[in-house]
């Protein structure tokens, strides 16, 4: 399939980008920087080098899957960034079927054992002042996603626990309950997540 | 003071349009044609001929108000313009303070005696199907501009009913509630919005 990588040095983006290209699929990475992006992605790598907010129709419309992979600067107060670009990218795909985009939304849909979402608890918690910014940005941006009915969009919500390792096999849940392992940990490798997405794909 | 007005043309913009001219601000009309825009306000209107989605930071900021007056095409399933055009505008303004930039909400903030909003029983009456679209993504609109603390923005709910008409005097209530009249009719005019809006500027 021709897929569309859009942050695709990052720490999802860099490891979705290789399992697409691993499963034979014809990717294109969406990168800011063309030359750090090489040393990431290799010589080889398609890219087509663009800021988010200046990519349009014509950008996206030749591929049948679009993945958001773009982070936003850790710390505070940047985390509307993501309700920006998904805003920007619904905007140029509004009345199409076709790509089939893709939004990794943090914790954003996921709800605890008793139906109730993760993100009203941690609002709550006066030690999640310095990291709240970001997920709760992200729960705006699915509830925005959420109006959407006039663009083929999918929402991910990794795991309550994120971040790079290997691909050593996945639980998939579809109503949005939180995962955890045997040991009642939440734990949801970079590896794990390209292997689903793709999967999906 | 400068102000900008978005969708001049239309039957609020250009109300608002004369009782700000008249009062002797500096007024620059946005509009898309420049032809009709002079037949409409005058050969000696300033206007800014562009697309919503084609104005930059630098189009706004040197503006101390900007207003939003931008309608949709009538009909359904175009209402999202209305989110989209929001997004746009709120992206480009992001950590700014001024321009202080206002939205027509429609009935979005609308609360009934009860408090509970106008859009939950609207969305249920089945009569509604043909038109409900443009009110609920203004409410969508407004729970957008809800999650935006870092750009100068004001919502306004005209009234449950609102249409051409001249300026006779107006209630404001900042509470939500809807105002009705001493018949029990809700009742607002363009006159009596642009007074209003153009008091509060």
């Amino acid at each position: 399939m021709k897929i569309a990588i859009l942050g695709a040095t990052g720490m999802s983006g860099q490891t979705i980008y290789q399992e697409a290209v691993d499963r034979g699929h014809d990717v294109t990475a969406f990168v800011r920087n063309e030359a750090k992006s090489k040393e990431t992605l290799g010589d080889d790598a398609k890219l087509k080098v663009a800021d988010v907010f200046e990519l349009t129709t014509e950008d996206l419309t030749p591929f049948e899957v679009v993945v958001n992979a773009l982070g936003t600067p850790r710390g505070r107060d940047m985390g509307y960034l993501h309700i920006d670009m998904a805003a920007h990218l619904i905007r140029i795909l509004r009345n199409t079927t076709s790509p089939r985009i893709f939004f990794m939304l943090g914790a954003a849909s996921l709800l605890d054992k008793d139906g109730h979402p993760f993100i009203d608890s941690f609002v709550k918690d006066p030690s999640s002042d310095s990291w709240i910014d970001t997920p709760l940005m992200q729960v705006h941006e699915y509830h925005f996603l959420q109006t959407v009915t006039n663009v083929n969009w999918v929402g991910i919500s990794p795991s309550l626990s994120y971040g790079p390792g290997p691909k050593t096999g996945y639980v998939r849940n579809d109503k949005n309950q939180a995962l955890f392992d045997s040991s009642g940990k939440p734990n949801l490798t970079s590896g794990n997540l390209a292997t689903a997405l793709l999967d999906e794909i």
